[in-house]
């Protein structure tokens, strides 16, 4: 049986006149998108935009809330209350779902942003304030995120449709753990297509010092800004389609 | 057959530990509040302490779209174009549908806030694009606006539904035409009851200089930042209901 | 000799049309002031409107940096760089200064308000930034701070000016630490006295248990936002002068 | 007598991780920057960072003072009060010049951002306010405006320093007014450099129909935003060079 996965990427981040990458131009290669609430990115303008575009392409529209902080671009901790999270939550699904259904769509998943992913993923009381969160704006919306973690074995107890992500362009130190660099630096497209293919054929993750680790993603998340997105995504693209892999929508 | 009126005041308003009325307290009062929706006033506790607030008093809940001025809590006009103001509203409203359906409300209507009311009220592309953004979003929202403008007749022309308001609080220039100040004196709740009976009663109010002037009002709006708003919501309802007047919802 | 103490108070912390206190009403008790500077609180006309009734009333006009986080009034920790604080620091004290200077006065002292005070008091790294801040900007500021802690002790040894700050109108636990609450309920007028007192005169201070522990301060401050603040503050300096204290400015 | 001119570009106007231009790379092809301020664009690091880049290439700095609206990026005129703008001047020249002084350098010049430029430029009233601001911070900087309006008039009455700009990268219609236009494409250096020649040499500017205007600039301005602005401004330096002209700071 050909394997499946969804490819997809942070989108709507631009704010303003700001842009960080070319929507219109990667679009195409993608089939799922997480976009941006207006908290850490993206304004009412930009979302329109990107939902728009996502129709257009018919690329899955996913959500990405973050925190209300511009300037750090929702990667600073904030030390918010679950009171505070959960309406912040609300607030997003709530504002970009006007556009989704407007341009005829609907959101199909969740994927929490920066920081807020290790405070929702790692933390058993705020994983469980977003998880209330899905279920009160949208329980069939799937819950992005690395498999295994508290928020992941939460929402799949609770019945909630879970989606692993794999993310093949970032590095994984000897422990499996990814290594976090904020540098936008050229990346190499042969490489990231090697470890999306390792992750999506065989299931397994390399290390930068070459050990492998276990994965069964349904997702590969992809950084859109890159100088060379464009070139990555129709390099891994079109290398998944030649493994006979099926690129396919939420 | 017995006349009905709507009681009706911006609430919401708060931001952070900021707040302008106590809302508790008003609320029993009223029979439906126009939410503001986080962009002049209101952030997403807010809204969703006052949503909360609206249900279980039995009040109808109304989006109260403003211009994204907290400072000049959007009383500044500001030069949008017409697409901004587009998406500015969906998100707005998209933002207030999501505590509104989970607290198991229903959105009955809208107002724009501030200088927003002027602008979409009597200029011709504006108001078109406020339409819009109610038939996208929810065409069975009432249009609480003054009777008469260019978005009125647009809205009652494509078979909108538009609830005309009257303003008992607001004093009327000897054109007819509303003085606004914005001092937050005490006022006095005689004065406003006499108005409101007039406005209801008669299907008249008063100008500061004792002339006369036509108004149908389904909704009476009340300013709930005056230091005795409490005082004249109870004064106000009381006398509205001893002279038989049913005090509805939408 | 006589004992002298500074009477202090947080102010500038309205936004727009939002207000926490009555300045003009409170400023007279006041000889010293810490002004919010436009980030976790005030905006430019509100700091303009309190550097102005500081002068006139000829109070002590300090700095009083937060975060950038106006929705949780810089009271929720947020996990800036040192270098970001560095620069939130210098706009902050800059931005204040142009209005103080032009009033005809000047910048005598800095406060940091909310976390930021746990955050540079207690982290030697982030103790440095701030001092350094001090130093770049205007050395001769008093730092007015809690004696003893990292960010106190760090900037004796450097020979800048400290100001030990007490807290009258806070609750102490057993172990002399401070109780803070958010809530803003009536306080006792004469039981802030006593601590005053007992602060200034003693140099003691009570736990809500009835314990002692020494404090030395220069400056006591109050909170302007309590509901009864301004008849506190008419109590606190007349008895603070009735028992021959000198209150006097910085 | 050899001519003179400034070379002059805004800067500072990236925010959190967005950036509209390489500014280390232009930096040393200029001689002054007008640097954002914190409301149209700028934030406390990118502005401590752009200052620092100017003070090490020898650069004069300005301050280039817009509206708080970060999202239309200070080009959506805002109806602020008079009093709004003043206390919006001081506040944003205070939290430059921090900056500027702690890197040893100091304000040289001031210049409104977008459409605070007409506001002040074109408004009596208005135009004096800017003028009370660059009175009340720093009386000797510059005001680099378009020369005969109505600012540049008072400002000249009242004994101030004027310098007049030119834009050799903006197209100008048969009367000789700016044509603005928001697309950021790539623009030709050598058709610029041509109408640089001719203000600076000539003293006349082109219109696109090939009428004359007389032009005497202090100052020529560039945009820093467009994809070849490099290239621009290499060859824009050159040329100007070549042709024996000096390239001075203020």
């Amino acid at each position: 049986m050909a394997k499946e996965i969804i490819l997809n990427a942070d989108m709507g981040e631009g704010f303003g006149c700001y842009r960080l990458c070319d929507e219109a131009a990667l679009m195409p290669y993608l089939t799922s998108v997480n976009l941006a609430c207006g908290f850490h990115a993206g304004d009412p303008v930009v979302m329109r935009n990107s939902v728009e575009l996502a129709v257009k392409n018919g690329v899955s529209i996913g959500a990405h809330p973050g925190f209300a902080d511009r300037q750090g671009f929702g990667r600073r901790m904030l030390q918010i209350s679950e009171d505070e999270l959960y309406c912040d939550l609300m607030y997003q699904f709530g504002a970009l779902d006007a556009f989704v259904k407007k341009a005829g769509g609907e959101i199909t998943h969740v994927s929490p942003h920066g920081v807020m992913d290790p405070l929702v993923s790692e933390n058993e009381s705020f994983a469980r304030v977003f998880m209330d969160a899905i279920k009160d704006f949208k329980k069939d919306m799937y819950l992005v995120i690395e498999a295994g973690n508290v928020l992941a074995e939460l929402c799949e107890k609770e019945g909630l449709r879970v989606a692993a992500v794999g993310y093949p362009d970032l590095e994984y130190d000897s422990d499996g753990h990814m290594i976090i660099t904020r540098t936008k630096a050229l990346m190499d497209p042969q490489k990231i297509l090697k470890q999306a293919l390792s992750m999506v054929l065989d299931n397994k993750y390399l290390s930068v010092d070459g050990k492998q680790f276990p994965i069964a993603p349904k997702v590969l998340c992809l950084h859109s800004d890159v100088p060379n997105s464009l070139e990555i995504l129709r390099v891994l693209r079109g290398g998944l389609e030649d493994a006979g892999v099926d690129v396919v929508r939420f």
